[in-house]
């Protein structure tokens, strides 16, 4: 973020270049003329590609060992419920409903047969608690043990015959920007996962099986909510995503982020930084009028926390403390390339 | 393959088991009542999912740097053609036609930019080539660089509103073994690339730029062929995936294969060995009656060689000689897991 394209017109490493620079220059690689029915296409959650009256949304996830989690301290098992999770989630941020998954194994081949075995286990539960079939994949031998999930599902259709979707750039001026449930768990629970803390800790069992919102998200844009994100790179960075794709700025008030249960007690310090720039806790960003957000949360089975608002201005997102100053934080969310 | 249950019923290294055991395995794990929705799952060259009035067709592929090429010897832009190619050859190998693809790129950081860049490129080539749009996917770091490509299809629909498909388990006894195009060449090429051959060499270029038949593939349901795989593994490995999943046995005859030009000259001792088990040739095998084959030969722009047939019996694939004593093949094909 932030990388003007000046910077990296020549030959970089990658790390240089960031993650989503490079996505968006590899965008301009492939881009070209898309077809009519590639509704929404890259720098969205998901993929959505109208096929006959349906609009199918697609997307994928990759976990690689050693990068997104510590075979030491993830049970394997765990490592395959948060693979399909993350994948749920980004349909859920979109509004809709999975069908199927298609799984790919990377495995050194000296590994045991247990691992592949345990973390499909996990795949499995996670599969039937969202109601998704895993309809095919992959085995290949690969240096490190690595899961990409690609997940397929379906958009409700309005009645004008389009596709109800929550879309990053779906935000309007004066937007409330609301919160699903409670952040900054998943990220205390990794700092206790490495100091040996064990899945009867609530807050490493919230960094291990994080749970989709995936019914919010249904119920978000039955209520006519078109704007949403999840949770993933943390939230300040997620809400930035929304800024540049909507072309608007927000401000987010610190006092008012939902805590996790026990995170305030556990890291006093820094429980708003973990909540506002921690990521993966997998819950939804919800932008919409105050009163369509109003009307959600009777419709919803988690706790809905209005934590700022959309305004016009530069296409970023700062958080605030009570007086109005923003806040500076370091780390801003999470980027795959960047050496940190 | 041939490795029985009970072998492995314990912890075993993944080499051990083998990929095809391995995949087996976790099919059971995965396993559970299967949905209607899902025509075709595990153990097929693609998922097929019936959505509303349609059938879609889903498929994976992935391409680990040191494993699946050689960073040396293949130019990434081939990389990215390879990977989508593979994909389309699966879909092929349905006898469907693609839409829209996901990509997922694994990136050392300190890799440059350049070789995404590339592969990208080649990547978008084979997208125009066979009408693939990328829709979205992934960036994520890694400790090798991998590519994994989902594909999304679709199925024609017959008069009786079931999908036309090439499924393995389509074929009957008394059925013809045909090939498109010709054989060999792929893996004759990646010999030639160890030995310093360049993308002049037609071998060679045959091994990076593989051309999915895709068109045979549509034409072979419509001509009402039910049967049909693509040549990835090697030819005598994937014809007895025809076997198990159909009950029967097959006979190839090695005289008839069709050789990938140029192929007898520069392997005379070994060129039958190659296009019986060598892979990567992304050909279409196709199984259906002696008057379809003949009826669909017209219909395409590639040669068809009938090169075999469906018998009952021992559900494994037998290569014989003239003669017909059965030719024993050291190197049956890939494996994904096995120690080499």
């Amino acid at each position: 973020l932030g990388v003007g394209h000046g910077a990296y017109n020549g030959v970089v490493k990658v790390s240089q270049a960031g993650e989503f620079a490079l996505i968006e220059r590899l965008a301009g690689v492939l881009g070209g003329e898309a077809p009519a029915e590639l509704l929404v296409g890259i720098g969205d959650d998901a993929a959505v590609w109208r096929s006959g009256g349906e609009a199918l949304i697609a997307t994928t996830d990759t976990m690689v060992e050693g990068v997104h989690f510590l075979p030491d301290a993830a049970p394997w098992a765990d490592v395959g419920w948060k693979a399909l999770a993350a994948n749920v989630s980004d349909v859920a941020a979109m509004g809709g409903t999975p069908l199927f998954a298609l799984v790919t194994l990377g495995l050194p081949p000296e590994r045991s047969s247990r691992a592949p075995e345990a973390l499909y286990e996990g795949l499995r539960e996670c599969a039937a608690a969202y109601g998704v079939t895993v309809a095919g994949g992959d085995i290949v031998r690969a240096p490190q043990m690595f899961v990409t999930v690609a997940l397929l599902g379906w958009a409700e259709m309005g009645e004008d015959g389009e596709p109800l979707l929550l879309r990053r750039d779906g935000a309007r001026e004066g937007d409330v920007i609301a919160v699903t449930g409670a952040l900054g768990g998943s990220a205390a629970g990794l700092l206790r996962l490495r100091e040996g803390g064990q899945a009867d800790d609530p807050l490493v069992r919230r960094h291990l099986r994080p749970e989709p919102r995936l019914a919010a998200g249904q119920a978000a844009v039955r209520a006519g909510i078109a704007c949403g994100i999840d949770v993933s790179d943390g939230l300040m960075q997620d809400v930035g995503h929304v800024c540049e794709r909507s072309g608007l700025g927000a401000e987010v008030e610190a006092s008012r982020l939902p805590l996790s249960e026990g995170l305030a007690k556990a890291f006093p310090d820094d429980a708003v930084t973990l909540a506002a720039s921690g990521g993966e806790d997998y819950e939804l960003v919800l932008v919409g009028t105050a009163e369509r957000i109003d009307g959600l949360r009777a419709a919803l089975d988690v706790p809905l926390t209005v934590t700022g608002r959309m305004k016009a201005g530069e296409p970023r997102a700062r958080l605030l403390d009570d007086g109005g100053a923003e806040i500076a934080l370091t780390n801003t969310g999470f980027d795959q390339l960047r050496d940190r």
